[in-house]
């Protein structure tokens, strides 16, 4: 809080203009919220109103739209989710099984958080083009472990490409046939990715296999 | 011509209704043509009237706009390009290097069709729900693997979706950044693929190298 108040400063925001940010946040914060809960896409404008504590007039001074707030949450929820990530993989040294282990996680969003989910599976590739989340931290992880010499596979941006086709696919097979796939096809793609990296297959398979980190509570 | 006439006549169609079908065949046809050659978005509705060789004022007889009748003749071009690649493939017995053949000539797309790839890449993952062209020949391919034992990865609709990821990675990265990439990274993405599906690595860059069969001129 006082850091952001310092920038308002620097950037020279009026008092008025601090308060408007703090409602807009509140409202994408109340969003976030109903979505990590699952219950963003049946969630009334009233009720995000009345959970981020304003008025339901003051709304649309924000936001065009319940769609337009809840494209700004899901992409804030998505980076908190990579973070989530990042730092349940901050004790692991080994760059092919930090790409395994976050692939895990995030192919099991479709259990843990079908909200997230369905907000990956309608951006589609285009998640690719949004700088937070997901997208930058699998491209990061992807450069790690062909500088570490781990994956073979010369093509960052494909490789990027193809893992976001595979968890895209997870995620949507998980919605429309849930009753075709269960946690262990999630581990046997990941495990199917690093043999796609270049990864010896018997190796990959017990890196897919590790147990995974705890994640935070939500 | 004579089959659909004959078809025309069981569903009672009238000589007008089938004056209509003709005229809106011509400009699908016009149009495919144009993208085949590379000239789909460029040409104006008056270029693609002249080379149906109707009337400028009866297009709009038939779509509401030059987009709508880009995307019905891209999903016309996208099978016409899926017939082509069956035919090329038709002598190809293992079941592993017909969907290493088919990946690496739809790579190239990006060289050889640049206006049927911008169409591939618009569509993106979307691609996966249109039911001609690629995909459904891809799914067809990734199931013939795995009833010959040599797709070891269980899950077909999840390799459809990472096929999908790679080629449209492939293409994207063609377009954005076309110094970044060659055939041969085409050719390497099919045997990270071949791998990804459980095929052994060394076999994987054989049959990735293997000389392609001819085309058919478009």
């Amino acid at each position: 809080m006082a850091q952001t108040a310092t920038t308002d400063k620097a950037s020279g925001a009026t008092r008025l203009d601090r308060r408007k940010a703090r409602t807009r946040q509140a409202l994408i914060d109340a969003a976030a919220e109903l979505i990590a809960q699952g219950r963003g896409e049946r969630a009334s404008i009233q009720e995000i109103t009345e959970a981020a504590d304003i008025g339901f007039g003051s709304f649309y001074n924000h936001f065009e739209s319940k769609d337009e707030l809840f494209r700004t949450a899901s992409e804030e929820v998505l980076e908190r989710w990579g973070r989530m990530i990042d730092r349940a993989c901050a004790g692991i040294e080994d760059a092919a099984t930090v790409f395994a282990t976050s692939f895990r996680i995030s192919g099991r969003l479709g259990w843990t958080h079908p909200d997230l989910a369905r907000f990956i599976t309608g951006a589609g590739l285009e998640l690719l083009d949004i700088p937070r989340g997901l997208a930058p931290r699998a491209l990061r992880d992807i450069k790690l472990g062909q500088a570490a010499g781990r994956f073979t596979f010369p093509h960052a941006g494909i490789a990027l490409s193809t893992s976001a086709g595979a968890l895209l696919g997870l995620l949507r097979v998980r919605q429309q046939h849930p009753e075709q796939i269960d946690e262990t096809a999630v581990d046997e793609t990941a495990e199917a990715m690093l043999r796609m990296f270049g990864v010896p297959a018997r190796e990959a398979r017990r890196i897919a296999a590790r147990k995974l980190p705890d994640i935070e509570d939500w």
